[in-house]
């Protein structure tokens, strides 16, 4: 072994959380290694972790994208517990949020525009390398050391376990509503899908006063989202009649769905210069309809996360406006039911792991 | 026979030109009536009319959408023989051009924003019906009335048989190419086949100092495309390592084929926020490729068209620019043998017919 490295093994740092060895997608305790505090980094203390459905498909391999053994999670909330000798964002005793992403080149054009999210060369928060080698290791887990640049600020206002589900859900909704300009007063947004991803579309727009057309395939969600999240109207999307109601309505549509649906419907429901933004991905591309678009200018765009600064943008919004996840809290030995009922979609809208008080570190 | 009719009949005004009978698709002479000038009209005496891809398929019926007999032609310029007594924007004897409409409902919140072409109510140039029932007949004809609100002036500068093809190919990638902000100098264009809207699409960009590649299955017209239109890149589209290399690379693509093609490689040239823009209508829904949509917040979008007060603007911008089509200019008889041209791609860029010199009326 080098110096170098028999110094490196020194200083890191013993972590503890709950990782998937194979595809089964089962969770179990898991030790491992984090880096110490470098100069640009903070450690954090995980106070929550919210549960993202991608959690679920990488757990189980079913991108075929999995390094096993996993540590989920990219939804974290924390308490700064360490500082490097660069960081002047953060003091020990902060609470800080990390989403998605722990690294980036910070030079390429994307990084530049403050796009990370974007940068080819994006480091996830879990199931991916530093640069070093190194793997990363996500927020289902007793602590996290990250560069200062990949960490956002919560307020004081915000409460901790409904802010960690908008570090991914939040800012998914977030950037594409801002970037194409639907998260404006008397604009008519609709929503596809009322889950962790839905439910945060609705409360920006409610927010900014915009209409809210929820379209859903779940009746059974209608009188919650109208009386609790203020939904303006609620359309049952195998429902015909109403779809061809709405047809020419709106001024933009956020597609959280990733399992397979037609967008055929949805683009009709668009007005002239209409866009449709998917956020969700599916596994097989669905077809694309041309006419619809070209008989009013129309487009469909995807996007992913956000920026840090588009980030801390979205959380400072949510504080203004007193916006957080509706969640439920379970202890970390729930997570494989929760991840069970993640898939069967049983969930109003996102569940939060308890880490502080409930992962037993033997630490 | 009311007496309005009988008046209105006896006003109307005999009108000759050229006709297909049925799906074999072939014109013959044909005799026919316009109304007579109304006080918003301006009558024409037609001078060119170019041959769009379009005319093609409706003569032939290939969309199932054609009344028999059709007499097709929306690239019209011609002379101005009479203004009714409301025209203000004309006089006898000025140039004017005419595309795709001939009416609108001229109340919706589409046409009240200059998008006419989007207004739910449009009348096409040919192939359609006028509010009072009466038959629309297009460019391929001696003469026409139309409402002054859907011709725009032709200045004096233009050579008149180039610009008549602008008034449908032209626009029709100028309205998106403006709308989605592909029109400016340092940009970077990919254009997707070079026929009649292609090569108005790289004579705009070339005009505001953009770069533009084409993206042809043709590798003949590489030469000319490079010497004579002043094109920078010329990838051939089946050539995966030319594709390769220029992923990434471009800011917009305007997709002028309508024939099957696969839009994955077209998203992944696009940087990121790159917007690729469908102008020709494939009959068969393509497969949208959401991941390559989603890792760089990309969008394809259609269009079709464009309003008249855009189209006026795009032919005030061709004038300044010294911009028209690169035309074949054929006598009226020469019109069959013309459109089996067109079907093989035969021509650059487009035909125009001669009309005043080559139909020989019989009134």
């Amino acid at each position: 072994m080098s110096q170098e490295i028999l110094v490196a093994a020194e200083q890191a740092v013993k972590a503890y959380g709950w990782a998937a060895r194979d595809s089964s997608g089962i969770l179990s305790p898991f030790h491992f290694i984090r880096r110490t505090t470098g100069s640009n980094d903070i450690s954090m203390k995980i106070l929550y972790c919210g549960i993202c459905h991608s959690d679920l498909h990488l757990a189980k391999d079913e991108m075929g994208l999995t390094i096993y053994p996993i540590v989920p999670g990219h939804e974290i909330v924390g308490e700064v517990t360490k500082v490097g000798s660069n960081v002047t964002r953060f003091q020990v005793g902060d609470i800080a949020g990390v989403g998605c992403m722990v690294a980036s080149c910070r030079s390429c054009d994307n990084c530049i525009q403050d796009l990370e999210n974007y940068c080819p060369k994006i480091v996830w928060t879990y199931n991916k390398h530093h640069e070093d080698g190194s793997r990363t290791f996500g927020g289902y887990s007793d602590k996290l050391v990250v560069d200062q640049h990949f960490a956002v600020r919560i307020p004081d206002n915000l409460s901790l376990q409904g802010t960690a589900p908008m570090l991914c859900a939040g800012i998914t909704v977030y950037s594409p509503m801002r970037y194409f300009g639907l998260m404006e007063a008397g604009k008519h947004l609709g929503v596809v899908g009322l889950g962790g991803l839905g439910h945060m579309a609705v409360k920006f727009a409610k927010a900014v006063g915009a209409k809210v057309t929820v379209i859903s395939s779940s009746p059974n969600k209608k009188k919650e989202a109208m009386e609790q999240l203020g939904v303006d109207e609620f359309l049952i999307s195998h429902d015909q009649e109403q779809l061809q109601a709405a047809m020419g309505t709106m001024d933009g549509i956020i597609d959280t769905v990733s399992a397979p649906h037609p967008l055929l419907s949805l683009t009709e429901m668009l007005k002239t210069n209409g866009k449709l933004i998917l956020v969700g991905a599916p596994v097989q591309p669905p077809e694309l309809p041309v006419f619809p678009l070209m008989l009013g200018r129309k487009l469909i765009a995807g996007s992913a996360i956000g920026g840090m600064k588009e980030t801390q943008e979205m959380i400072d919004f949510a504080a203004k406006h007193n916006i957080t996840a509706d969640v439920e809290v379970i202890p970390m030995d729930y997570v494989n039911t929760a991840l069970e009922r993640v898939a069967k979609a049983d969930i109003k809208y996102r569940f939060v792991i308890d880490v502080a008080n409930t992962l037993n570190s033997p630490y």
